[in-house]
């Protein structure tokens, strides 16, 4: 063990070692830990939701490809995003910034002003944080929430809260973040519009927090990628996912730049942050015509192993040769 | 203002830029902002208290000096003495680790195991984070607390809080962190006992609390050091600050190690993570005799321009080349 590194073990099996380590005895206020998009709890009658996120330079973005704007809005529009996939309302933030002492301050204010314009449109305040010196630029959000409650239960988007038989929705379309970032790594400039589904995500927090309203218990957003999404419910709600690669709403920008590989960014790319439900067939049709949100029904849950299968139409299994996003592989 | 760099405009600057981009229209619920040891946030009938700091490697502490298990301690100790400085109670902290793909998992074993313990020190539940890939190693966490209310108003300490007259008291003893610093620096090994204030801070919260109970109204900890720290009660509250140079309470190891400096240490060195109040001198002496803690009057609020001048016996004032630290500048 003494010298095993953490690139080995992945990011998933360390949250599960530290989730070891600290979940021993959960206090009784905790109504949902590590391992759902974001932890609820219970502090008096209110609800409370919390999530944190990062951007890390030269990792989650190439300084030359995100403009400093784009970094701020794309930091806060993450953390809303697991806000979101808990079906709640986000409040206020902490925002911790790490810059090189060389930084210029016209890029720390255009980073504060897209930070502005995100927190303007998704209803957020930002109420402090902390600025250090580091080697890279690194955005750390925390972001607080409350969840509604209905006679004194919270209503919540759970990744736990799929049940056999449930038809599995997607909001808006997939690919589009992933094939952006190839584009931009291309050498497209981030003013062109085929990047802004990369450059700044827009969660459907209005359809998110509606679904959680009518009674829909699952939910994630689509961060990793829709298959290993997908595979987090399967996961908590200890059921299998079986997925119609024929429905999956493949985004216009992967469809005409990268045609062969649009299924692919679609089902494996990440960063779309659009939302994934898990709920009966009439709530999910009937949260469609209530929002006049584009959802999808994509696939069903099924007793079974936790896994994900994405079938084509002559029912084989379609594979690509990754499921998504690990942040410590390499 | 195109090519200026952060490292020419400072820590605290930034902050007030930050401040004046984002800050133009604070929500009704926002009840302190920026510029505070924490934001707090009414929520219904409670009033919850939010910070976050963060530690980075060869910024903050060099990874020879602050074994694994000591760096968890302390990331989670400087944001309990955040919300000790408002006089709240901690309840929970998403923890954003970020790690090179070579680290040890045994060292982030390690880090857990600091953490946990630092958690049930002061009764605080770890409920999510973010693990990332980064160049260095760095821990930033998001704390959030309560304040205790009377009659549906919150029981805060705050900079602002000082009124003229006010006697200043601080905790235990200052100068120890900064002289441990110094001893590492020169090669002694993490486990000497003159390295404890440096590696394990141990916040005063219970005696916070009791403050906030009692009716004071300013406190902040001493966290870039005690001139510095004072200096910001002066600005919030738009009072004079006379400190008593004799009366400082000088830490053994920094008495014993560097004589000649340890004032400075005391009065400039930071990470000490004790409290300073400012209080009716009835009200510090009454605190003092019900929790039983060190508290030692050090000086008082006046009237006057907003800055902490440090006397001599025979009334001269003693300067030092730097009041603190900055995050930003070299």
């Amino acid at each position: 063990m003494g010298q095993m590194q953490v690139s080995e073990v992945g990011e998933f099996a360390l949250i599960q070692r530290l989730a070891g380590i600290l979940g021993q005895a959960p206090p009784p206020e905790l109504v949902v830990g590590i391992g759902d998009d974001a932890a609820v709890w219970r502090a008096g009658a209110a609800y409370l939701v919390a999530t944190t996120d990062t951007l890390v330079e030269g990792v989650h973005f190439l300084p030359a490809a995100l403009p400093w704007a784009d970094l701020g809005w794309k930091a806060l529009a993450v953390n809303v995003s697991d806000i979101a996939a808990m079906g709640a309302r986000p409040l206020f933030a902490l925002v911790t910034l790490a810059l090189p002492p060389g930084t210029p301050v016209a890029g720390v204010d255009a980073l504060y002003g897209g930070l502005s314009d995100c927190a303007a449109r998704f209803g957020v305040a930002i109420v402090g944080g902390d600025i250090v010196r580091a080697p890279q630029v690194s955005l750390t959000v925390a972001l607080l929430g409350q969840a509604e409650t209905r006679r004194g239960r919270p209503l919540l988007l759970l990744r736990s809260g799929a049940r056999p038989g449930d038809v599995i929705a997607v909001t808006g379309s997939l690919g589009d973040a992933a094939a952006g970032l190839r584009l931009l790594r291309q050498g497209v400039p981030p003013g062109d519009p085929r990047t802004v589904a990369q450059l700044r995500p827009d969660p459907p927090l209005g359809v998110a927090q509606q679904a959680a309203r009518l009674g829909i218990a699952c939910g994630i957003d689509v961060s990793d990628g829709l298959l290993q999404d997908v595979a987090h419910i399967c996961r908590m709600s200890g059921l299998s996912a079986l997925l119609r690669a024929a429905a999956v709403p493949v985004g216009q920008t992967a469809r005409q730049e990268f045609p062969a590989e649009a299924l692919a960014l679609a089902s494996t790319g990440g960063e779309d942050y659009q939302m994934v439900f898990a709920g009966p067939r009439a709530l999910i049709r009937r949260l469609r015509s209530l929002s006049g949100a584009v959802l999808t029904e994509i696939g069903e849950m099924r007793e079974g192993p936790p896994e994900v299968r994405l079938l084509d139409e002559a029912g084989a299994e379609v594979r690509f040769a990754s499921a998504g996003w690990d942040h410590l592989r390499p």
